[in-house]
């Protein structure tokens, strides 16, 4: 068992719930439901209708119930300002409106208002329940506390709840969140301990309306109903990508105070985004009603999700949005926001289901239409030898293959569940789902409607309505467990803090935005597929480009110096790299390469294994300059870099790798071992008069190269080709090629890039031969050449 | 340099055709061309107007010709026939028509009919070529010889030629042969032997009239003229697919008694499509311009090509053919072809640029349409924000995006290059190619013909007037060198026999046809996309396919046998191995499998690698069950096989692989090196309780098993896990995993294929435990299970 700790806790959990939802289902009794911020907007637009819609379904079977809307305001205004919101119920299309009618009128009866401010007040509240149920002669079943207030009000609110509204024992009790939950893990967590110290997990249902659309609801029944047909598509030899995606046309105005504090990513993406991602990536649990499964599950899930990194995401803002920002928040002429209104994620999924598809995350204000999806494409792996145009949708594997969770909007306009007639003809719900209508000439998601088999819901209904009745009938699968909450956070907040500078590219905003958003992935990152265009660019800091300069030749320490910006600076070593392999190659049919460890070099490998197909690493054998004394599995090695940035994309037989033996009888470079011996033994019986055809190094601010460290003597001069040496920082113990081993070499190439290399790089202009306090001054091969590779921050600062 | 002796032949081949091109270029003289079998449908359709054509280009220029019809035919007979071929011979259509009749006139007057039937006769013609140079005034500069007869002819001709016919010093020959060249590998190699032995390799010109189409023709200057925008986009990382087509709607007909014998793969694939997808594939020369360069490049793409097995291709026939052919090759009623007239097939290049890119060639007779192309379609790497339907198709990354040479026909009706707008704005040469003009409604390859940039040739040009003048220039890039026809047919061949017997799909042809023979590819394998519909198989001689039969279980040895043919069987060993890594991973985090060498494991090694796309092998440490004592790169080594047949097709990291140390200290198996402690010592340190999970034994004809030979005692019990042993054949030195160790794996799986091992199968049978007469009847796991596989002829005989 992998995770025992957390197992045991949802085993307890799912105890206690299981309890919690007996007593719901069994007992019989009063119910009430306090709504706290009764007056709001989202009382008004929702939270109400959802209530009259659960009394609706719920009246006349076991449970009575009463409603109080209970806010801040002093018990009359308050009563008028609810009346205004309770006036608009409107009634279920199915229903007689005369029935309809009679249940409002109930409804209103049940509903009071009470002003909730001091202790007194929720004791009161408390009093008065017990009274009503008493004077009806029925038990309580329970309470369903419902926060629609800020969360800066939650902690108060729930302290008084806990300790003064609690109900007697046997009845239970149910606390409702509304998000946000949190700006980044930190805070999510301190939430979250000061809510769980007030209530139970099991007490607590974080809301995410977008579980309760009915097209991400009906995504887990779907898989489960159709589990068969899906169960060879639903990975990654058969699902190209999966786009999930939320567009809106309208702005941040108004709302920008909130806005400005949040943003795309955690208004929509962290939230409603990742959670449909879950339930299309997570592995199916056997019983798709078992809520402790589906969270369990959904949290195993996230836990295979690949961190995020600054190149997982682009950014942008529609233009508009500074002068918005500037008049709703009362800022300076000079103010400008770096928050993103649009975003783009690629997120990755490492296990074997998932592993290579790009999952894409997209929201975005301002864009040119209003639509929510989640959509999986299939890969295309069909030639179809029947010409084109006379393709049947039914029959055509080359058309293409998708099935959509249709949200909501965009051309449909409601909720719809598309499955690509050539794919298979899906089970859905026998209620509450039906086929949809012909609709001629429309087209969605590039094909017309006809080529689909398409559902939509009987009726359509709101996500509240759904969610009151989930926290009615404790169906916990559909909201955000603590543990969720966090593990959404946890994979969410090194991105944010990574964009935390970043500006956004600036969008028209409408139609006119055009392709300026449109994205390109390629390997674990995502792209605007446009170049920033410049009449776009306000100038915040836009630096000349790479691709402005040309790579300037001239010497370094009487030696040749080639300096440029880094992309092309790693363009050039790699050619040249190329170039010296294949006259090798064809000069002693093989080719000795020694290379360094290090961040600098992981562009150059990154680059060798991507553009260079002619490289001839059949006849290369790789060496290691120096070694850190970690096993070599350790991300620390400098071999596990050379692994997972080269050789995982290239084919070098395995005779030709030559790690550096630092683990050996399972310690780590001892002397006794004779590692170094063993290497060197190697090098001698491999590489001719033990010259390699090229030596690839680094230099670091103290002067160091391979791993010859300053001040200390060992590996500097004498007879040893390979030596274990002293490093000043972690891991203390290392393996290098010696200053008269690499000397020896037919080429070394030195490579130096940024800015921190900039005081080492004057220095060492300027200094002789004196490899003891500087061990890069040292390198000067005896008969081969030596060139140095400089970006301009590390050579002209 | 990995061939020498290519390498040199190359050269030797380049300066002669450089001497012989030379003479043409240089020298001012008289050319003869010789149209052997001047009467037929191929000189009578092309190969006349090819010369007309070639002399109106040539004429006044540096040479004068003569053209000689000759065949078999008397004189007179003869000449009457050659005169009516003549008669329609056309004008260019950018020419004078009077200049043109005056050419024409000139070049009847030029043209000859002669018999060309015993060595007189080609003597006479020698004589009378010298005869009229001499009369002319001028010097010979050579002489070609176009070989438009059956190949049955074509040894005998040749000896005349070489014998009678050969000019002078310091003038050319040339000879010109048209397909097919032989049936197979060995008959195409004895046809070149001979024909070498008359001819050398420069004055041979195969024709593939292919790579005289326009289109075709353009691949390469294609390449080169855009090399910088292709050089980042023609790979597997940008490359979707590459289809290489050719669809016909004429059928067999008339044609019965070739195709019978030679069927589309022969008759399109080997050559035509064969050809193009080189063209595509190759690395791009320097210099395209050097037919040295280009044929050398072509031949590394030959030798990068993954073999083809007989899930590689599918088969169709026409439902007409069988009748045809009874028809016309006077079969009974009963007579059932099997000669396919439709194959699809999927090859993989094993290199670095294309890697895992399926290339799908096809062709058929008898379809619903005639076209032929070579599509090169890139990877959908974009979302595309913007909404669908305002997609512009110069800026949409989500528009496909596709490279088509459109050989001809088809909705375009000529040859044309393609190139989507969102790719790049391609060079084509400023003369000879025009954009095309935009034809409103016209779709190509799913799109409108404006979303690309589109050339098509300024003037159409017979594939055979322009092979003509590439002869008669001396541009051998456009023929088929012998090397070059034997690399197609070496990676043809293998297919070709396994096919033999495979009994085609019938499609009732043309647009009735539909989606029947739609194509499917997965991993290696090609399948049709539907179905086989049970009306329409008529059942000729079909023998029981392995996967009639379903995998037998029964027990041997009182363990579990699992029997079935071999393919099923290495199938079934496949996943029962995966299934247990997958449990061993999700248990223990990693799984440790030991495979022997051999033979037997190879298929097992294929299969594991190009079929179980989630084999969890970045937590599979891989083992040796045994070595023999040859260094690890040696083509001996058990390692190796491992290499080339598994460890390059999969991701294991380096760390996982454990190869047998049987070289140490540059000496093979040496005591004092102990090879065997220190690899015991790693299983020790890495494997639990030096308890595998699984290991795979093989059972040799005299009972060993792993490196355990019968009458050696070493390795059959004791303390020792690893134990050197010796062999009764070379190398006879090994090392080995003890049957102590093994004993303790949680599995063994013994392998056993082949009739070889049937009398040894029935001898164990009956024996006991008695390892030191057959060592593998001591493999009895301790605790763990062992589970027999074999084949039904190792098992049933």
């Amino acid at each position: 068992m992998k995770y025992p700790a957390l197992w045991k806790m949802l085993m307890v959990a799912v105890c206690v719930a299981l309890v919690g939802c007996l007593q719901a289902q069994e007992l019989q009794g009063h119910v009430s439901i306090i709504l706290l911020g009764a007056t709001g907007d989202l009382a008004k637009k929702y939270l109400w209708q959802g209530l009259f819609q659960l009394y609706v379904d719920e009246v006349g079977k076991d449970h009575s119930f009463s409603f109080h809307g209970a806010a801040l305001t002093a018990p009359k205004q308050g009563q008028e300002l609810m009346a205004k919101a309770l006036e608009s119920l409107s009634c279920p299309k199915d229903m007689e409106p005369s029935h309809c009618m009679e249940l409002k009128d109930q409804f209103l009866r049940l509903s009071q208002y009470r002003q909730l401010k001091t202790v007194e007040d929720y004791e009161t509240l408390a009093k008065d329940i017990e009274a009503q149920v008493k004077e009806e002669g029925l038990r309580e079943t329970g309470r369903i506390f419902y926060f629609s207030v800020p969360p800066f009000a939650y902690v108060d609110i729930a302290r008084n709840i806990n300790s003064s509204c609690r109900p007697g024992p046997g009845s239970w009790l149910r606390v409702v969140f509304e998000k946000p939950f949190g700006h980044d893990h930190l805070s999510a967590q301190q939430l979250a301990t000061e809510l769980g110290s007030f209530f139970q997990e099991e007490e607590m249902y974080r809301v995410d309306h977008y579980l309760g659309k009915q097209a991400v609801a009906q995504i887990l029944p779907f898989r489960d109903q159709n589990r068969k047909a899906l169960d060879s598509l639903w990975n990654r030899h058969h699902v190209e990508r999966v786009e999930v995606i939320m567009k809106e046309t309208v702005d941040a105005e108004g709302r920008i105070s909130f806005y400005e504090e949040y943003g795309v990513i955690r208004d929509i993406l962290q939230n409603h985004l990742t959670e449909i991602l879950t339930l299309v990536a997570m592995e199916l649990p056997h019983d798709v009603s078992s809520s402790a499964a589906v969270l369990q599950h959904k949290l195993q899930a996230f836990r295979a999700l690949r961190g995020l990194h600054r190149g997982s995401a682009v950014l942008g803002q529609y233009q508009a949005y500074s002068a918005q920002a500037r008049r709703e928040l009362q800022r300076p002429e000079s103010f400008h926001s770096l928050t993103p209104t649009f975003a783009g994620v690629l997120v990755h999924i490492d296990n074997l289901r998932w592993e290579g598809v790009p999952f894409i995350l997209m929201s975005g204000k301002a864009l040119d239409e209003r639509v929510g999806y989640v959509r999986i494409l299939f890969k295309n792996r069909a030639f179809c030898v029947h010409r084109e145009g006379h393709w049947a949708p039914e029959q055509s594997q080359c058309l293409p293959r998708q099935i959509i969770f249709h949200i909501g909007h965009g051309e449909l306009g409601h909720p719809a569940i598309l499955v690509s007639r050539n794919l298979f003809r899906p089970s859905v719900p026998a209620h509450g789902w039906m086929e949809l209508q012909e609709r001629p000439g429309l087209q969605v998601f590039g094909r017309p409607l006809s080529d689909f088999y398409a559902y939509s819901p009987v009726k359509e209904r709101d996500a509240y309505s759904i969610l009151l009745s989930h926290i009615f009938h404790c169906r916990k699968e559909s909201f955000i467990t603590t543990e969720n909450l966090l593990a959404s956070w946890v994979f969410w907040t090194p991105l944010l803090d990574s964009l935390a500078h970043e500006v956004p590219r600036l969008y028209p905003g409408g139609a006119e935005t055009g392709h300026l958003l449109d994205l390109e992935f390629n390997g674990g990152h995502l792209t605007f597929s446009q170049q920033q265009p410049e009449q776009l660019v306000p100038g915040p800091g836009s630096a000349p480009k790479p691709s402005d300069f040309r790579v300037l030749g001239t010497r370094y320490r009487e030696s040749p110096l080639i300096s440029a910006w880094p992309e092309e600076l790693i363009s050039k070593l790699a050619s040249d790299i190329e170039a010296t392999a294949v006259q090798a190659v064809r000069r002693f049919g093989k080719f000795h390469l020694a290379l360094s460890g290090g961040s600098s070099p992981i562009a150059l490998f990154q680059q060798l294994a991507m553009g260079h197909y002619s490289f001839p690493w059949a006849h290369t054998h790789l060496w290691l300059v120096d070694e850190r004394c970690v096993p070599l599995s350790d991300p620390d090695s400098n071999f596990q870099g050379l692994q997972s940035h080269l050789l995982q994309h290239i084919r070098v037989p395995y005779y030709n790798i030559h790690p550096m033996p630092v683990h050996l009888h399972q310690r780590l470079c001892a002397e006794e071992d004779q590692g170094a011996q063993t290497y060197a033994g190697e090098i001698s019986a491999l590489v001719a008069n033990s010259s390699f055809d090229l030596v690839l190094l680094g230099m670091g601010t103290d002067g160091h190269t391979a791993s010859l460290f300053p001040q200390s003597p060992t590996g500097l001069d004498g007879e040893q080709l390979v030596v274990l040496t002293q490093s000043p920082s972690r891991p203390y113990q290392r393996m290098s090629l010696s200053l008269p081993l690499i000397n020896r070499a037919k080429k070394v190439a030195v490579l130096v890039m940024g800015r921190t290399k900039r005081e080492i790089t004057m220095l060492v202009s300027r200094v002789g031969h004196e490899p003891k306090k500087w061990p890069i001054s040292g390198v000067l091969p005896s008969s081969g050449q030596l060139v140095w590779y400089m970006d301009y921050e590390a050579f002209l600062g």
